[in-house]
């Protein structure tokens, strides 16, 4: 039997994260990450290995990043975990004693009961290098691609596709515009479809798929409207379940969304068991309640919190605030916390304040590129509940400045006079910069 | 003799802001911006007009920005403050009366008593549009220039000129590095000589300029070590000093350093007159003393306070944090609050974190760059004080993810759990995403 102090099963961002975290956190401790796969692709770069990046193998997430801090690694895959005798068995035969456990066996796709979602060439997103690198094969041969899901993944890997070899690529949104449930609102979902569109791709909202067409091979798919698409592939991209099988049968409790319950010490109903990542229960943090936002930056904070408590409790996590960002064609898009729309849904008396700059100036410095700030605040509170940018590349950076305003609870009119670095060359000039343009657009809608 | 509600002598950063800002939380009353230039430059553009942006007349603040707003625009110089009667007197001989006034004169580049100073081609950085034209018009004629200083606008300068027309520059600084006093640890300001001499820049550290060789014109320099150099053109980018005189003479009081003194609603010594802007005195947000760091986005934070205070008190400005960026090359620098070097120097217990990864992920997304985050955190209490970015252009907005943690006092362990969004093609991967790694660093050096 192999002996260990901190065995992490899953060797996804959650994974190593809370690996290298119990490793800064503990430096005596043995540390071992058992995960199945040889090699494990980076879960956000998986729509890039059809365009921009080209290859399943130029994503893999490297096992360097465990060996520099003297983390052991296991190919294998756990079978069963026996938390009594704090024993992990694994299908190679073999035992492993642990003194600590953390779960981030992660997710995989919905497969929806769509009739006919067995045929051949009809994929999903899975975190597999040799199936990617079959979905991959079969959209090089395909003259019709239809994606089904109009979320992050689904309009990412539309746009990347079509980039790759100008195939026909339709996305098929069932609600009434593409990244509605990624938080945006209906203007900015509006903006990333034209974005979309401008590349040749063809979205269809409102659509749903009834059944998937032809004989042994994908020949088509027929919407609820009746209507026939041509499709000689179809990618599944409609969203993930948590893996809790393992967690599930060792006895450990599952919350009401079916993810492993944890506490915010990200500890599990056992002893010694700690889990994150997309396995693990999300709670919002605006209100508490259960929200399963699975992105690897959520997980990544997870296990920050579960690697540095696994042998004395030192963190809390404060409740996932959801904070994304994406690239379509040659503008970004980004959003945090809740949406105006969602928001409202919750009951908030809510009130927004937008702003529109370049971001350089002048605007004849390269690279300039109207960027545009939407924020959402408590009108009882004045507090930052949201915020969502849409523009130039550092979008994606300027998302963090907002999703940083929200998390340590930063108030309207603390926001209208933050204080911020500006330069030519990189932002918005100091009169026009958007953060604190958007929260005076706010608060004159207060008075 | 014209009345008006608010009036505003200046037209840079802080007046304008301090009229929009007035405009927006008092929309009823009349505002008036009083200024002598017939054109205002964008301050932080002018090394810009010397390269990339190619001339003085694409680098200018559009007075749409006023007149959008409803605010009124004078172009006439005040003479005089009459500060009892409530009138300003203009050089064209009219008065016009305010309710209150905002005082924004900004400040004007220091003179130092070189021998030579005043040769012909001997230039200053001035915010004037023709000025500047001068200033471009001597660059193009060229061959050998010498820059004196090596702070921030003397190393964009240089980078600039370099690729206008491949002249030999030369800059010149007092002390050991470029860059000292603008909050960079040697390490960084190094990194940062080492990108302009890439471009063919000459960077001569630890030397004074003592005389400015020439007959009428100059035709070289002559260094404290004796050393001639050879210069056609010489221009003195050594800093700014606040534009008191108005203020003086009116009889308001100034600050130990010179500045028009404020407290913090940024109002002055007299009743019914605010100042902001380079002209206004600056205490540091860390230690609350006098620290005159005279920036355009300082300038605007200060104008957002005052212009929501002139009819009722609103804002409090908490002290100036510092945040800078700048580009050299194709390396974007960056920094928030203080360096680990300043931190030491004011007598804090202090510790720093640093992390470095690729600013895409996987590394083969286009744009990559190594991003390097170094952090300084106060030992005794985890308080974040200061931070530097070197590495991709979205350093510009990544400074200002620090400067919000800075300016809401995060904590060590709250940073290390920072809630992030990440994306291939924007950002680090959230597993090496800079921040919470770098405060990760700190706390293994803590324990």
């Amino acid at each position: 039997m192999k002996k260990t102090d901190v065995a992490i099963i899953g060797g996804g961002p959650a994974g190593i994260t809370a690996a290298k975290t119990a490793r800064r956190n503990y430096p005596d401790k043995d540390i071992l990450v058992i995960r199945k796969e040889e090699q494990v692709p980076i879960p956000c770069g998986i729509p890039y290995i059809f365009g921009t990046v080209d290859s399943p193998q130029d994503n893999i997430i490297p096992d360097a990043a465990l060996e520099d801090d003297g983390i052991g690694l296991m190919i294998d895959k756990v079978e069963k975990i026996e938390k009594d005798k704090k024993v992990l068995k694994v299908q190679s035969g073999n035992e492993v004693a642990y003194e600590k456990l953390v779960v981030t066996t992660g997710s995989e796709p919905l497969e929806p009961p769509i009739p006919g979602g067995d045929k051949e060439n009809v994929f999903f997103i899975k975190k597999s290098v040799p199936y990617l690198q079959d979905v991959l094969d079969a959209v090089d041969e395909a003259e019709d691609l239809v994606i089904i899901g109009g979320g992050f993944i689904g309009i990412e890997l539309g746009d990347e596709c079509r980039k790759r070899n100008q195939t026909n690529v339709k996305i098929i949104e069932r609600l009434p515009h593409c990244l509605m449930l990624g938080g945006f609102d209906p203007e900015l979902c509006k903006r990333a479809e034209e974005e979309v569109s401008k590349n040749g791709v063809e979205v269809l909202n409102g659509n749903s798929v009834e059944e998937i067409l032809g004989e042994d091979e994908v020949d088509g798919v027929r919407l609820e409207n009746g209507e026939k698409i041509d499709a000689d592939a179809v990618i599944m991209a409609i969203g993930s379940k948590p893996n809790v099988e393992l967690a599930r049968d060792a006895g450990l409790k599952l919350g009401d969304n079916g993810a492993v319950y944890v506490d915010n010490h990200m500890k599990t109903s056992a002893d010694d068991i700690f889990a994150c990542g997309d396995c693990a229960e999300k709670r919002s943090f605006f209100t508490g309640e259960p929200d399963q936002i699975m992105l690897a930056s959520i997980a990544t904070m997870e296990a920050r919190v579960a690697g540095s408590n696994l042998f004395s409790l030192e963190r809390e996590n404060p409740g996932q605030v959801g904070i994304y960002s994406t690239k379509i064609g040659d503008t970004a898009f980004a959003v945090a916390g809740l949406s105006e729309k969602v928001a409202k849904e919750e009951g908030y008396n809510i009130v927004t304040g937008s702003f529109s700059a370049p971001n350089r100036h002048p605007g004849k410095m390269p690279g300039m590129k109207e960027t545009k700030v939407k924020l959402t605040f408590n009108k009882d509170t004045g507090v930052l509940m949201g915020g969502q940018v849409v523009g130039g590349f550092c979008s994606g950076e300027f998302i963090n400045v907002i999703g940083s305003c929200i998390q340590s609870g930063m108030t309207v009119d603390e926001i209208a006079t933050l204080q911020m670095g500006t330069h030519p060359a990189l932002t918005a000039s100091p009169v026009a910069y958007q953060l604190p343009n958007a929260a005076e657009d706010a608060i004159g809608k207060m008075k």
